[in-house]
């Protein structure tokens, strides 16, 4: 399964539990397109998330966020992890 | 120790082989600056790498690209973990 990098500028403060409430929604939406939201990381002051994301293709990977909570990514990339 | 995600936008390809070599640098220059580089993510296509980094501040972070392999990134975010 293909591992993406997805990026959201919101263009204005968040704070972590709201986006752990969006994560939580997306946890309800991403079975049925066979995609897995694994991690993010929210930079709060600007307002940027980056979520890292196992899913087929990645319109499967926007799709789970638009019927979770509507915050689709501004980019999303394919990423090979390394460490 | 706060938690940082950079971002380079190499503006060409990339290979994850000679990102695993410039992450390997780091990690020679990294303990000199109390810097931890944990992850990264390569979408080589784009020429784009995400760096998940624990420092003490944004520049050690990035003096630690430097003295290594001289990319340093356009973009780093102090960022708050969720999963």
């Amino acid at each position: 399964m293909p591992l993406y990098m997805d990026v959201h500028n919101l263009g204005e403060s968040v704070t972590l539990d709201a986006v752990a409430q969006a994560h939580a929604a997306d946890l309800q939406h991403q079975d049925a397109h066979d995609v897995h939201y694994l991690k993010y990381w929210v930079d709060e002051s600007e307002g940027r998330v980056f979520c890292l994301v196992d899913a087929p293709t990645p319109d499967a990977a926007v799709t789970v966020h638009r019927e979770a909570h509507g915050l689709v990514p501004d980019e999303i990339h394919e990423v090979k992890e390394g460490a």
